[in-house]
């Protein structure tokens, strides 16, 4: 195997069991030496992939986000208009995304007096609005929307009930199990006279 | 002055500096020595009032959750019909509310992990949807929105809303200044078929 491959590979895992770490035990629990003792090698090796903690708990928030939009470029591909299929993508309906919106919650702390993390997670945000405005456009162009609705404005609307959503969901899962997510999310765009798609 | 109201008074005193040190440095800041040297006290006296860091920042969360709550019931004293100032109380539209919601995403991750805190802000949370839900209600009663609406779902919306532009709000001051997370806020009204009262 190439070593850079290797390398690659080795790095991944280290952020794979960091990121369970700060799933299962919360953010404090994510340390060098506890990476190490779940990973079953040394501080040093954990060390030779990253510099700090602060470091690897943002690999972890970095993967989380290349898992997303993965997903959200695959729904993209099938159908760009496909404005439920998008946020279904980012609601934390299964496992993986559950994991992920733990993972940028547990990160938001540390961003928020950092000016970089926290335009880092700004243009996360700006650009969940922008896609979804996109797909609201595709719809209007189809006449599956009608033209006077302001597809920006129902872009941030449909951003804004996804992290509240999320948020929630990630608090308290009784409350928000996987078909109230959908409800509430459906009802906007029921609201917006999109019809929801029979599967998603 | 009697002695208990001294000591409530030098506590909020101390939750007060916590707030400031956690909103301008970040939740890293927070420690007891930088709170005695914020208050020009001995970390004595903050221990006399806190067991650790832990209950203090749990303090400043409870303190900012304080505040909301006074500004949600004056809005419903007033008219608890007036859903969009309720949303208004609670969405970070000034300096204040910008500063409970920076300490409220400042906890979330200590939150996230622990059973007790993470029901105190699903509570939270519930409470908000409730409180909205009531105040829809109220529209239906007095025939300002349709009976056919589902208020219960339609505050979940509005919660979920009010969640993701604070968010976003806190993350990206700049995109987010207090006119537009209302025109987002009044747009999902408008959408109800509620008009956005002339002064809020």
């Amino acid at each position: 195997m190439p070593r850079h491959v290797d390398h690659e590979q080795r790095r991944a895992q280290v952020v794979a069991v960091a990121t369970d770490l700060v799933v299962v035990e919360g953010r404090d629990a994510l340390t060098v030496r506890n990476v190490a003792r779940a990973s079953g090698c040394s501080t040093k090796v954990v060390s030779h992939y990253f510099a700090d903690v602060t470091e690897l708990h943002h690999a972890t928030y970095a993967a989380a986000a290349g898992r997303a939009s993965a997903r959200v470029q695959a729904v993209l591909d099938a159908d760009s208009g496909d404005v439920a299929g998008l946020l279904g993508a980012l609601l934390p309906v299964d496992a993986e995304r559950a994991r992920d919106w733990t993972i940028w919650l547990s990160f938001w702390s540390e961003a928020l007096p950092s000016e970089r993390l926290r335009a880092d997670q700004a243009e996360r945000s700006r650009s969940i609005d922008e896609r979804l405005a996109r797909a609201l456009g595709v719809l209007v162009e189809r006449g599956e929307l009608a033209p006077d609705v302001d597809v920006d404005v129902a872009g941030c609307r449909l951003g804004a009930i996804l992290h509240g959503v999320a948020i929630q969901a990630t608090f308290d899962p009784e409350r928000w199990p996987p078909g109230r997510q959908r409800d509430v999310v459906d009802s906007e765009l029921a609201l917006l006279g999109i019809r929801s798609p029979a599967a998603r």
